[in-house]
Parts: C-alpha cells; sequence; structure tokens
C-alpha cells in the first residue's frame, strides 16, 4: 500500500472516552427526563468523543462534494445523459444547486473537487485533482487501476486537510457523478455479500427497464471483475468510482483530524462501507443523517450500525441529506451550552418521585 | 356549542389549489430529477395551498405552549410530581428549558399560556388565560366542565389569533403539565376507540409498574365517564386537559388563519385528533415533525395520515419535536426560491433519456 495512505490509517485515533463521559453526566444535569432527547444527546456525546471537547461547537462546516464520471454509463443505466455531470458541475459552481441552497440554509460551505469528470472543467472554485477522465466501463473490466483509487482517496483527504486548515472542523460528504449508483451499488455488493437485486436502486429515476438492465450490468461488473471482499481497495478499483474512492478518503481524512464526517445517502453509505474496511477505526466519525429512497440504503446504514435522523424520502444526492442534518448536530451542541440545569432552574428533578 | 367557537369552525377554508399546483409545476422545472427531494417537495406544495402563495416565506414563526395540571396526579402516573409544571414554567419563561434553546435556534418564539396551571403564577411574559386551577381527577369523574373545555379551545385559539396580529404565519404546538400523557392517551383512546395497552405509554419515564398503573387509570377514566366518540367536546371534557383542549383551539385558530400547523409528540397528536373531529377542514393545516418515542404516537399519526420527518427517538414534548423541523420548511421554501430551472442553468432534464 501507498505510504501516505498507510500513515493517513495510522493516524486514525479512538474517541475520547472522557470527553464523552462528561458530556454524558451533563446531559443528565439538563431540566428534562433523563433521556428524553432521544438521538440529540447520543449524537452530543458522540460529539465530544470524537472532538475531545465535552461541548462542542462548529463554527465552520464543509460539504466535501466529490465529481466524476463513470465508464458504465455506456451500459445505459442512468435516467440522464453522462453530460449532466459537468453541466450540474457548473450549476453548482455557480449556486444553483439543491446543494448550494441546503448548505446555505445550514451556514455551510460547498467544495466542489474534480477527482474524475470526464471533460476539460474549470472554474476558480473547483479543486482540480483530477486522477482520470472518469472510469472504464466495469462492466468490461476493471473501472480503474489500483495505483488510481489510492490518488483517489488521497485526493479526498488532503482536501479535508486544506478545509481543516480553513478552519473546517465538520464535514458532509456529497458527490456528483452520473451512474454513481450503479457502481455504489456494486461497491456495497462486494464488501458485504448483499444481493444486486435487494441493493441495486432507480437512481435519479430509472424505469422498470432500466432498473432489470442496471441490475444486470451490476452482476455482470461483479463476475467479470472479481473484486476481493477482504480488500476494499480492490473493490473500490475494479467496480468503484473516482467520486466514491475520494469520499472514502475524505471520511478517513475527517477521522485522522477528528473531525465528524455527515454522511450523505447511498454513494456516500458505499464510501463508508469502503472507509471502514481500510481504516475501521474510521467507524466512530461517521454520523448518519438520512434515510434515502434509493433502494440499498437501509442495508447500507444496517452494515454501518447507523440510525439516521431525518425521514424524507430523498433521493438526490450531491450531500443535500447531510447538509439538512446540520441543523440538528447544531441543536444538539446548543442543548449543551444552552439549557438550564435542574439546580440552575430549582425544579424537582424526579427521582424517587415515581410513586406520586 | 358556543358562538364563538362555531364562528372558528365555520371560518376555516379549503387550501388554494391553484397555489399548490403552482408550486408543482415549478419543483418539476428545478435542477433535479423529479420527486428527488422527497417530502421537502410535498411541504412546499402543501404550504403553498394553505397560503394560496406558491412560494411562500415564514419570517415569523412562534411555538404556542399551552400549560396546564392535571388531578389525575393524584394516582400515580408520573414520574415527575405535579409541582414540576410551575416549576418547568418559570424555567421556561426564564430562557432555560429544551423548548427555548431550540426555537432560539430556530429564529421562532416561544408563547407560553397559562390556561390551567394548580397555583397563582405571573410573569411577564406569560399570557394568563387560565380557565380553572386544573383539571379534576378524571378516574373519579369528569375533568372538566363542557363550557370549561369549550373554553380553553377559544383561548388558544385566540392566543393565535394575537399572534397573527404580531406577524407569525406559522405555528408549533406546544405544552407543558405534568400528567399530560394519561390525559392524552384517554383522549386519543376515546376518540379512536383503540386500547389503552397499545396507546399508554412511559411518558415523561415510569416504571414498568407505573405504566401498569397508567393504564389501570386511563380504562378506569374511560369506564367512569363514557366519553362519546363522537363528540370531541364531550371527549375533552371528560377526560382531556385545559391544555389539551387549548392545543385543539392553537390548530382551529391557525387552520382559521390559513397558517400551517407544526405538531409536535403525542400530546399535540392527541389535540390534533380531537381539532380534526372538531373541524375537518382543519387536516389540510396539519404537518407532522418527529416520530415520538412515547408508545401511541405512531398510531396517532396514522389516524392522521401524517408521517414525520424527524426520527429523534424524543419524548420531551414542550414543542421541541415540532421546532428542530421548522429548519425543514424553511429549507423547503427557499428551494423554492433559490433552486435553478433546467433552463436556467442549461442543463439536460433527463426527458426520454431513459434508454442512453
Amino acid at each position: 500500500m501507498n505510504d501516505k495512505l498507510r500513515q493517513l490509517i495510522d493516524s486514525i485515533a479512538q474517541p475520547d472516552g472522557v470527553a464523552a463521559s462528561a458530556a454524558s453526566a451533563h446531559l443528565d444535569q439538563l431540566t428534562k427526563p433523563p433521556g428524553s432527547l432521544g438521538k440529540l444527546e447520543s449524537l452530543a456525546i458522540q460529539l465530544a468523543g470524537i472532538t475531545g471537547v465535552d461541548k462542542p461547537e462548529f463554527d465552520r462546516k464543509t460539504v466535501m462534494v466529490m465529481a466524476a464520471d463513470h465508464g458504465v454509463c455506456e451500459e445505459g443505466v442512468s435516467a440522464f445523459p453522462a453530460e449532466v455531470t459537468q453541466q450540474m458541475l457548473y450549476n453548482m459552481l455557480s449556486g444553483g444547486a439543491a446543494i448550494n441552497v441546503l448548505a446555505r440554509h445550514a451556514g455551510a460551505d460547498v467544495q466542489v473537487v474534480d477527482v474524475g469528470v470526464n471533460a476539460d472543467v474549470s472554474h476558480p472554485s473547483l479543486v482540480n485533482r483530477k486522477v482520470r477522465m472518469g472510469t472504464s466501463n466495469m462492466a468490461k473490466g476493471p473501472a480503474m487501476l489500483r495505483t488510481e483509487a489510492e490518488q483517489a482517496v488521497l485526493a479526498g483527504a488532503e482536501a479535508v486537510a486544506e478545509a481543516v486548515k480553513g478552519g473546517t472542523r465538520l464535514f458532509v460528504t456529497g458527490e456528483l457523478g452520473i451512474g454513481n449508483t450503479t457502481a455504489s451499488a456494486a461497491v456495497v455488493c462486494a464488501l458485504t455479500g448483499l444481493e444486486p437485486e435487494v441493493i441495486v436502486g432507480r437512481g435519479t429515476g430509472v424505469d422498470s427497464a432500466g432498473l432489470t438492465r442496471k441490475i444486470a450490468v451490476v452482476c455482470r461488473a461483479l463476475e467479470v471483475n472479481q473484486p476481493d471482499a477482504n480488500d476494499a481497495l480492490d473493490v473500490l478499483t475494479k467496480v468503484g468510482g473516482l467520486e466514491i474512492a475520494a469520499l472514502a478518503g475524505v471520511i478517513l481524512g475527517a477521522a485522522a483530524h477528528r473531525c465528524p464526517v455527515v454522511l450523505d445517502g447511498f454513494i456516500s453509505g458505499a464510501a463508508a462501507l469502503a472507509a471502514r474496511a481500510i481504516a475501521p477505526a474510521s467507524a466512530a466519525y461517521m454520523l448518519a443523517s438520512h434515510a434515502s429512497d434509493e433502494r440499498g440504503h437501509a442495508a447500507v446504514l444496517r452494515q454501518l450500525k447507523l440510525e439516521p435522523m431525518l425521514h424524507l424520502d430523498m433521493r438526490l444526492g450531491e450531500g443535500t441529506g447531510g447538509a439538512l442534518s446540520l441543523h440538528l448536530i447544531d441543536a444538539a451542541c446548543r442543548i449543551m451550552r444552552e439549557m438550564a440545569t435542574f439546580a440552575d432552574a430549582g425544579v424537582s428533578d424526579g427521582q424517587g418521585a415515581a410513586q406520586r
């Protein structure tokens, strides 16, 4: 394995148990029945463990949008033509995409990184880390070389390192790439052994015939390439995508910097499974956001042992579900800092009052 | 029926189908696969129908916290002593309760209305609409008089009318009252015919013995009072609560002013069932927020045909789940106003591209 990648993996630490315990103890002093804020409480405890601060605050948050194209589009797996990747890239760089609106609404930045768009694209706010001009068609052979998969992972991690220098301490995974639900489904199936029939979904909206074709393409890609379930880099290389590999790198990079990383939907979930396989310690830094409407997402979250907070039947990607959940993360942080304790407020805490 | 209440009911109009259709058509022009923003899209359409404006904006939002006490507390149905209602009332008026933190975070106001707290309470920002000093013990007889239930409903509706004068165009239901999950369970069972065993939950956190006692108390209250399932005011009178009746009034008042009303958890759900029974047209103005951890809430939402957006395992009440969902409502509004269309952005809309 690439030396830089090895260093990245080795730099991921365990969360801070002392800070997590302090957060938990504080929550039990607040004027509410114990545990009654549910996932906001478990979130507050996890964030304390991740950051090592019992009442953390995230002033700067960034949605990391990794963009790339997919050779497998030539098999007719998407409801949109492949050119839409570059068209939507410019829309996003102009601030008109859903993720721009929802990131603004959440007070977050959007950082778009080209790791493999199949066109010469340039824009002052686009980060160019292009590894190659899209993947090869995985239905016919490996999507990319192993060195390219490693390079894409590192591109994601390095983009995170840059954002950390700029003050970001919380990340959301986002992506753009026509065809990427197909590659993600193949990655999920390869890593988990789950069947394409239960994982492949409609993506941007293929019809039933398109869905049948998409399932067949994923089966063929797995058959042709025989990815090694015990080697996530082999899986990314053979049936992955450049943005999926880069998102795995975003997750590993966030974990290495003790930053929480909020997972968006299905494609982010595939990247998270790969990141966890590469560095199991990274799992503690992952937060689920929404339950996507894309078929395989629930199975991916079960594999990750994560529970989504939002149920909005969304299937747009880009990081949109992740961005919407930032408000809940900030809410958990504010509860820790701003709520009165039983002692402050002179409220009976109900201890021993159960018989009244 | 009270004349004012009759006028209130008669003033609730159907939503505006033209504005809703315009919103729907606009959503299909935005740079995303059709329907891919899921519930944000149905929310945007509903909000347009409610307000009659295709791209509404809610600058001012208010969480209406109705507070009251419950005579049934003497049966030992709560993990907290009844005095906690007034203690928490002052905590809330001082800004230290969870709802204060979460409303601030959402940019919403909190309006606390005393409709029946069993103590002389006063505070510059407390609205005094006290109907009586808490209810009677419903396990022994009716909780209140029918005229008192009507008065409480009108207190809620009039508090909404005042807030509308102050500029609020969106409401969240909130409440405070030790013992109110017991009364809410009785209201839900009386209106729906569902059994106490499947509706009564742990509230602020009673143990298993407490839960058994609580179920028995609800059964006894229904047996002793024989509320009429076809007369929601009779149900509120006999086994309701002053804050539950007032919340039904908040919902009716919001609907009468063409304002959306966001339902919090189980107690709000009981009030919503009552409001719908009193004025079926009010249902179109209701929005679900979260899936509460309180046992009967899922059944209540099914009865209301509403789907929650947030799954946070919360069971705190006060309006907290409702307040957290305001961010999603604002997000839906911003999507309508700020996202680029396919034509604006020069993006292929995928029509007819399914075979590619």
